[in-house]
């Protein structure tokens, strides 16, 4: 078995045309015939398939939402068990974890301006951005992931082309959600850019540096709002900590997973919304359940 | 005197013209008549003048590259001495950290096809994604900021506009240096995720989490290299503290600054350049300067 590629495959340029998955598979782009997440629990996920496969999909162009895979039915498509962290899943997160870039491949689907009429066609790179567990339609959990293109436009003109070395450069296209910097700087302020969770502040030669961390995540799929009582002050790793819930908070600010050596500094005039608190337990719940 | 807005001005769309620094600074766009950077040492920047009045500005549209204020004649403009690491300067570190949006106006300059034929001209909001100190064309110590625009594109299909919670979607274009996956994931797995600093490893449900620092900053103005001997294996608190120069390394690995109790763990198998921690290091130098 050839090594996996992450990336463009040489001599595939972005909007190939396949006629089916046998064609798509030789092209090397996405190489399992029928599965619509190329990757491993060990490795990440290097390509994807969006077809219309599952219905919980959403495909806005530069931006999807990528229902991952298991718990439906073979013969009918239909969803009929729960969908699970591993495999599959578990890569496209690992991808997200170490920024891998993922192949996009969308599928014929009458139903969505950006498929092809017919065939299969390679859209280029997307990059991971985030992925949490929800009830779809079908009321069986489903894990989504919201991936971003990588735009390919070239920048020749930033960086002379010298040698090997020089890293390439492009412009990429993300969906950013436009917080609210006096949120952000009065829970920031509040606490003195101390983390909430182990009470460090970084001091930097341009002033303390702290992060406004949602516990409800904003942007589709969470619709957190940004709000103080969504909002912590946390230092970079336990912010990392935290969106990859490697711990959660109890309604009485006990720490849940790896950082139970600490309690939740919490200031008498800073309340936190505990339907954020209940939402973010969860998530922490689902990717700590055994597979 | 009036608050300080960081972000639009209410009324004022991206495109307004004005003719001279009076009309723009009435406008609420950019308010020091002379100066600019418009800023404090301590709520940030939150808007400046692009107008050819440096030498060493560099204008691509979607990115520019700022010259810092000080140290040139005001009669001629020339640089007459090294800029310092304060007031406007300082202000846009400020913004840096703090994820600010800095309004750019551009002056008309008959070399940038960018500018305005007269007059000036409001371009939106802009992030400042880094800075440095570097010897200018004048032969003196120049700040230099890039920024990157943050597009107003709405994506309003997104998110359903259910009421005042909802932050707004924008569609943000960012220069992105392509890193190499290799490299990144040779390094994390040398040290087997563990930060160089601290030997803190990050566990989380999607595995292990470290962060590859490079140690001389890719992309325009720094041009280091993408190859082992300029990469980090760093937690995220450290990867900050790094970027921002609160602390640097020896040649010998010994750590200056923040971070002095400990010393960076180097396997006998990674080689790194002397040449790369010696540009930190004058970088770390020049942050930490008497003003």
């Amino acid at each position: 078995m050839s090594k996996r590629v992450f990336g463009h495959i040489s001599g595939v340029p972005v909007g190939s045309t396949f006629e089916n998955r046998t064609e798509l598979s030789k092209s090397g782009v996405h190489r399992p015939v029928q599965a619509g997440i190329s990757g491993s629990q060990y490795e990440g996920a290097d390509s994807i398939v969006l077809s219309g496969g599952y219905e919980d999909d959403f495909d806005k162009g530069d931006i999807i939402v990528y229902t991952g895979h298991g718990g439906n039915d073979p013969r009918t498509g239909e969803q009929i068990d729960h969908q699970t962290y591993d495999r599959g899943n578990y890569a496209l997160a690992i991808s997200q974890k170490e920024g891998y870039p993922v192949r996009l491949v969308r599928g014929a689907h009458s139903g969505n301006p950006y498929a092809p009429t017919s065939g299969y066609r390679y859209d280029g790179l997307y990059r991971v951005v985030s992925h949490w567990c929800e009830t779809g339609k079908s009321g069986f959990n489903i894990w989504r992931f919201r991936l971003v293109t990588l735009d390919e436009k070239q920048i020749s003109a930033e960086i002379p082309p010298t040698g090997e070395q020089e890293p390439s450069h492009q412009v990429q296209r993300v969906t950013r959600v436009l917080r609210s910097t006096s949120v952000a700087d009065w829970v920031k302020q509040l606490y003195d850019y101390r983390c909430q969770v182990c009470g460090l502040s970084i001091e930097t030669p341009a002033g303390p540096y702290a992060e406004a961390a949602h516990i409800r995540p904003l942007g589709q799929g969470h619709d957190g709002a940004d709000t103080p009582d969504n909002v912590l002050c946390l230092c970079p790793n336990h912010h990392v900590m935290f969106d990859y819930h490697a711990f959660t908070i109890e309604d009485d600010f006990r720490l849940v997973g790896d950082a139970t050596e600490h309690q939740l500094i919490v200031d008498a005039s800073h309340r936190i919304d505990p339907a954020n608190l209940a939402h973010h337990r969860e998530q922490y719940r689902v990717k700590h359940l055994p597979t």
